[in-house]
C-alpha cells in the first residue's frame, strides 16, 4: 500500500513529515499541537530518551528507534517514509526548532528532493524550560550559545562567547560538557569573567520538569565546581540579575521608570 | 475569607500567583500545564488581547482585565489577590519568561515583600512559534533584541546589534517598531548590512499561528519596505542561512561533516 502510494504521489496521499517538539519532559509541558501529530502519524521516529517520554502516543504505532541511529540517519530514514506517502513524526524532545532536528530536515530533504509535507511542531525549548524554573533570568536581551564543537569550529564559538559577553546579554549555555568534552565551559567562564562580576548569578538546570530535575544557583565564579552534563543547561545572568528568594531575576527596567 | 485568610497566612492557606504563557495564540499551542492553572486559578487577570484567545478558561471566573491597565498595574494587583490567599492567574502571551511578566512578577514581590507561592509556567515564545512558521531559521546560535528603548537606552540596543550582528547570530527582534516609533528598526537594518550580505533571508511572522497570520520573507536590504507592525517578530538570518521552497533554513554544519 505503501509503495503504491508512492508512485501516485498526488496531492491526495502525499505523506508528511512532521517534526515534533515534545516539550523538556513533563508530558505537563508538550502541546496539544505536539499530541495531535503523533496521533495522526503512522510511524513514529525518535532517539531513545526521548520517546521514552511519551509511552501513550506509542501504542499501536510502528516505532523505530535506536541509540545508535545517529540524526543523520533518523532524518534520512524519515523523509523516506515521509516521500513513500506515510505520515511520519520525527520526535524532538524541547523545541524541533533549536538545535533539534528542524534544520537537517529541511537541508536533507534539499539534498534529496523529497516530495513531503514538512510541519514544524513547536515545542517548549529548554531555554524557556529552564528559565522558568530557575525564576526570571531571561527577561532582557539573551542569546543562545552551544559549546559543542563537533559541527562549530571553536573558533568562533570564542567569537561569539567575546561579542555576547561584552555586550551583557543574559547568555542560555546549550551542550555545556561531556564526557570527553570539558574544556569548552572552561574557557566561556574565562571570557565571561573578562566583562562581568565574578559574583554575577549563574544556574544550572539539568533535566528540567523530569522526574531527575536538579536545579543549581551558584556564580560566575563559582559555576565550575557545579555539576554540569549533557542535558544540563547553563544560564548566565547579565550586569544586573540578582537572587531572591531563590529565583534568579533579571530586571527589565520598569524600577527606573514607573513607581513599582 | 480572603481578609481572614491573609490574617492566618500559614502554609496550608496560603496564595499562589500562577503567570501563565498561553503561547503564540492558537490554543493548540498551549501546554497542559498552562491549562490548569488557568482551571485552579480563582482569578484571572490580564490584558485583553491575550484573555480573548482563551474564552473558554474565563467562564465562572471572576476576571480583571483591561486595556488601560498598564503591566505594573495587572503585576500589582495580581500580588495583593494572592497576598490575600487567592488563586490567581497571570495571562502572558508567548512565554512570560521572554520579556513578559515574570520578571516584574518577581521585582514587585522583592519590593512588597509579597508572601505568595509563584509559579511560572513557560508557554511557546514568539520566538519558537515563528520559527516553525518560517522553516528551521534558529538552528544555529541565536540572539533576541527587543527595539523598544522604553525601558532600555538606545545606545546599548546598539551595542548589542553590534554584538550579535558581528559575531553572525542569527537574530530574533522583538518589539521591531510601533506607530510611534519607526526609527530603531532601520538602525538595526544599517548595523546588520556592515557585516552582512544584503542578500541575507530575513522573515517576519506576525500573529503566528492565529487567524490573522502573516508571514513574509525577504532580505535584509529589502525588509523595510514590507509591512511590520507590534505585533511582528523579525528573524535575520545568519551568513549560511538560505531560502529552501519558501522555507528559511539555517544549516547547523551536517553536511561539512556527514554525507546527508
Amino acid at each position: 500500500m505503501a509503495e503504491h502510494k508512492a508512485k501516485h504521489n498526488n496531492g491526495s496521499n502525499r505523506g508528511t513529515l512532521y517534526v515534533v517538539g515534545t516539550g523538556p519532559g513533563s508530558l505537563k509541558h508538550m502541546t496539544p499541537a505536539a499530541g495531535e501529530a503523533l496521533e495522526k502519524a503512522d510511524i513514529i521516529v525518535g532517539y531513545k530518551t526521548y520517546l521514552d517520554l511519551i509511552p501513550g502516543y506509542l501504542e499501536g504505532k510502528e516505532v523505530l528507534t535506536s541509540q545508535m541511529m545517529k540524526e543523520v540517519d533518523r532524518c534520512r530514514k524519515s523523509l523516506e517514509l515521509a516521500r513513500n506517502g506515510q505520515k511520519v513524526a520525527l520526535v524532538c524532545g524541547g523545541d524541533p526548532g533549536i538545535y533539534a532536528m528542524a534544520g537537517l530536515v529541511f537541508e536533507m530533504a534539499e539534498e534529496h528532493d523529497s516530495d513531503c509535507n514538512i510541519e514544524i511542531i513547536p515545542g517548549i525549548a529548554a531555554v524557556n524550560g529552564c528559565a522558568a524554573r530557575l525564576g526570571a533570568p531571561l527577561m532582557h536581551d539573551f542569546a543562545a550559545v552551544s559549546l559543542s564543537d563537533l559541527l562549530t569550529p571553536l573558533e568562533l564559538i570564542k567569537k561569539r562567547l567575546e561579542a555576547v559577553a561584552s555586550a551583557d546579554f543574559v547568555v542560555a549555555i546549550y551542550n555545556p560538557k561531556s564526557k570527553k568534552r570539558t574544556e569548552q565551559i572552561k574557557i566561556a567562564q574565562e571570557i565571561f569573567l573578562k566583562y562581568r562580576d565574578p559574583k554575577t548569578p549563574v544556574g544550572i538546570v539539568t533535566a528540567a520538569t523530569r522526574d531527575n530535575e536538579t536545579i543549581t544557583l551558584t556564580t560566575l565564579a563559582d559555576m565550575l565546581s557545579c555539576e554540569i552534563g549533557m542535558q544540563s543547561t547553563v544560564m548566565i545572568g547579565n550586569s544586573q540579575t540578582y537572587i531572591w528568594n531563590e529565583k534568579m531575576v533579571t530586571p527589565r527596567g520598569y524600577s527606573g521608570k514607573y513607581k513599582l
